[in-house]
């Protein structure tokens, strides 16, 4: 009987627990861990665990893995309250949202013969507690993996196959890398949303702006419902790479800040257009391969993309010059997806 | 019978004929005109209308109502080549997202016993054209009206009417106002996620950041896919109202920066938690009263906010503390939610 110790039974321990025992890996057993009695009562409802427990000793006991799936800065107090009482040959993974931190953590407080290898599940939602884990939640999703530098091959394959068995897809990166990558596509969202919400609600017409708000808004705030402790630690652990993410976004606002200052609506329509097909590609890029493993993802072609966006700004254009020129034309407009509209 | 004319059969126009035509109002007649013959069969053949024509004349010959669905800059080309055919006590609108241009064109163009009355559904989604049309496009969703000054009561009234038939919640504004407040919550948020998407996409590192990219991304460049001639017609008649908003929304950026350089983690994690609990009561509401009215939403009890936050705070200073001071807490954590997690 293999024993997995998962620490920390909220969305994440929870759905891996879910994942875990709808992969129906033979001679398995699931001990959850949490202080929280009531995350201990709903895994065992949801019948994520096998076994809860609310004392880490007894958790890793006899472990052949452990993951640590608390807040990022909560997982150092627990390395240092489990190191003693990790079985010889033990692998310890994480969860967390940032690498570097925990992997220094992990170096500097695990004894040696124990192998840590960093996790990072691309998967998640705003909801933080075990009540919205689903044993879905890594299917198709990217599952980024950094091996301490002596981690053993066997305890690598372990969290690999881990990997496998919930239906993520691995990818191995280095800490740092990691980090670089999550502050742009992850972390700057979160302060992106959380600065958007916080702007709209704090002004006096706020009353007036949430009635207005519809779709658009909801998603683009989204991430602002996110678990302030998470984005906390997050910000407390990946600064450096947030600021550095943080300065190029907000030039690349102030470019179409000045686009729009100066008038430049043909700069901005090719920027438009540009995102749209670049995004469309990407998104379907993604979509067609859900099955198989991540693609590599071709430029699009800069010949095409400026063939594309030349046209239909020419078409553009004239319709602006009519505008601009006071010109009557006696005849409906002639482009396509003439009703497109979003608010 | 009345005839309602709609011009330009893309994503708004074809749900527009949809609602209309699923709401079996008596004695109507749908009339779909578009320049590009795709979308009139497409109109025709999704039941969107009950007569289609390419002819702008024919399209508004008698009609009691004409709606004008195309991109902003047409409707000013679309109000010329009308305004000699309109019937008398014809009612015209338009579905635009921006509102002080359009309704200067129609005070300008429009003969004087012809009502403008200016609307735009806060309904959409990234697909510009007739195939992504819905019946239900605009079900429990904000329909902002904005009655031009010699519109009739009648005109207001039977605009209102159509809101109400297709499902919408009627909004009244005056044209500044509705541009003021599109431009938070939709201009805005299209430029954020057009200059994420951009920044990422031209990053050297995009295919490894495309590779990690989750839902989290894929909500947050949701409006990057948006139709490109509708983002440059907001742009080119809401240029001042967006760069507004922009300026104040790289300030509060450049606020999350700071606190983050001078590492204040108690203010970012403040800042989290109030957005979250504002976020979460803003969310709870609207869903709650999605079939009534929108509600008067009144701010977060300041106190209670401040007592919650305070709280979480306290807990979150009180673990960090033992983090810095390297203190080595023999427990697990005892904080809830501690599995909370997102990419």
């Amino acid at each position: 009987m293999a024993k997995i110790a998962i620490i920390g039974l909220g969305l994440i321990g929870g759905s891996l627990g879910l994942a875990l025992k709808a992969a129906k890996l033979p001679n398995l057993e699931i001990v959850g861990c949490d202080r929280d009695n009531e995350a201990l009562a709903k895994a065992r409802k949801l019948g994520a665990t096998d076994k809860t427990t609310w004392n880490l000793r007894e958790a890793v006991e006899d472990a052949a893995m452990v993951i640590i799936s608390t807040p990022i800065v909560t997982t150092r107090e627990v390395l240092e309250a489990i190191r003693d009482d990790l079985p010889p040959n033990c692998v310890v993974t994480d969860t967390g949202s940032t690498k570097a931190a925990v992997m220094t953590w992990a170096r500097e407080l695990l004894p040696r013969e124990i192998s840590f290898v960093g996790g990072h599940p691309m998967a998640g939602k705003e909801a933080a507690s075990i009540d919205a884990a689903e044993a879905t939640l890594f299917k198709d999703k990217p599952y980024c993996l950094i091996p301490s530098p002596d981690a053993s091959e066997a305890a690598v394959q372990a969290v690999n196959g881990l990997i496998n068995s919930i239906g993520g897809k691995a990818l191995f990166l280095d800490a740092e890398e990691h980090d670089q990558f999550a502050a742009a596509i992850s972390h700057l969202p979160i302060v992106m949303s959380t600065a958007l919400f916080t702007l709209a609600r704090s002004s006096l017409a706020w009353q007036d702006l949430s009635k207005l708000a519809s779709s658009g808004f909801r998603d683009m705030t989204r991430l602002a419902s996110g678990d302030p402790t998470m984005n906390h630690d997050i910000s407390l652990t990946n600064r450096g790479a947030i600021i550095h993410w943080l300065d190029r976004y907000m030039e690349e606002l102030s470019r179409y800040r000045d686009l729009l200052q100066e008038g430049k609506e043909g700069s901005l329509f090719e920027l438009f257009t540009k995102a749209q097909l670049d995004r469309d590609a990407y998104i379907n890029r993604t979509e067609r391969h859900d099955e198989g493993p991540l693609p590599e993802i071709p430029p699009l072609n800069d010949q095409l993309a400026s063939m594309l966006v030349g046209e239909r700004l020419v078409q553009r254009m004239r319709d602006i010059g009519k505008l601009i020129s006071g010109e009557t034309p006696r005849e409906p407009p002639d482009r396509k997806n003439n009703g497109g509209h979003r608010p």
